[in-house]
């Protein structure tokens, strides 16, 4: 005998606050070109190929959401998706995100808006960790040596033991929404400190160093080289 | 009136010691062409640009070393150039680079061979902080979130404390070869962890993000968009 789980359904909140200035550019980083597309699509589109079901909340600042409109009209770009004003701070910003979820069930990834090269699989295991553990944060293991700053001097660390955090970082709807529901701290710097923060445990996902995340033009060369060869 | 400083005489050790496992290649990594020449040549090309005085040891797995021979053939390549035999490590072929310089006084960057974008400013205030400092240890900040590993969990860090190491590292010439008469220890993961190990104190410089180590396909992509465009 069989029984059909029934599916959580699935939220994509992206998060797309950034201005141009480490961009040396007058459009916000989001809107800059890569290939041909403005960024911010190409990150749409990913989670849209990952899921056709999902439900895409773009979190974008007021006085972006006409640019973004008329480049949508530009490009032919119809995924359905909803828009949702930004807040001062990333934190905020996702708290906007998050209150636009009816629902209490199901699961959310957060996700940079200026992470354009994410893959279906990684989407996939990180939301799935969400499922399994309650969250699923995509990191990958750092490539260098590291050392950490004490006062004037420095230290060598053991770098097998650090992570590098990207995004996505994948949720159980319910939890998060609570977690969110605290004052900003300055330790909140991603979506998982604040989830850790309301008692909860994190779980690591393995995710790739394609993931970039546009901010400077250098990145935007390699971004356009990375897309070109593998993506 | 004014006393001429003699400059003190500089080196640098390159060292190539890589397989092409990671690159999917059975040409040696430092081999691979990059933009037409074999990235060890970019990498040697840089630090003579920096310096044309500039004594350059260029260690290399005993197995390479004929078929560098051949490809210096092949590119016309001529700058003037020691080689010396790599070891079993790191450390070991550090060693033999460092015994190779008969001279005591001066300043030595020890670089990787497979960083070939380092620019000519890095290395220089590198230089200048091992003649002050006895150390200049090129960095650069995290991009990323931390995160250290504790048992089966895992905490957020401050990632303003911690810096990713790169190379060239420069040092005093006496100094260093008297740290490197010791015992190689697991935690020897680079030159300067040698160096603070023997009680000195690491000086870092600021690096730079183009500066990377090309280990996968992936970083190849990205070199070569990264030379094309700022290099």
């Amino acid at each position: 005998m069989f029984f059909l789980m029934e599916a959580l359904p699935k939220y994509a909140i992206i998060v797309a606050g950034g201005s141009g200035t480490r961009m040396n550019s007058e459009v916000p980083k989001q809107f800059i070109l890569l290939n041909g597309l403005p960024i911010l699509m190409h990150t749409v589109k990913n989670f849209f190929f990952y899921d056709s079901k999902i439900t895409i909340i773009l979190v974008l600042p007021s006085s972006q959401i006409s640019a973004w409109n008329h480049l949508c009209q530009e490009h032919h770009f119809n995924f359905p998706l909803e828009i949702v004003h930004g807040g001062n701070t990333r934190f905020q910003s996702v708290k906007n995100g998050l209150a636009h979820i009816k629902e209490e069930r199901g699961l959310v990834a957060i996700h940079d808006g200026v992470r354009p090269l994410i893959r279906k699989n990684i989407i996939q295991n990180a939301f799935k960790s969400a499922e399994i553990y309650g969250s699923g944060i995509v990191a990958v293991n750092s490539k260098d040596s590291l050392r950490v700053l004490k006062g004037n001097e420095s230290e060598a660390v053991d770098r097998s033991l650090y992570k590098c955090i990207q995004t996505p970082q994948c949720f159980d709807l319910n939890l998060l929404k609570k977690a969110f529901d605290t004052e900003e701290l300055p330790t909140f710097t991603d979506d998982a400190t604040v989830f850790e923060h309301a008692g909860h445990k994190i779980s690591l996902v393995e995710g790739g160093y394609e993931n970039i995340k546009i901010t400077t033009p250098e990145d935007l060369i390699i971004a356009e080289a990375l897309l070109k060869n593998f993506c």
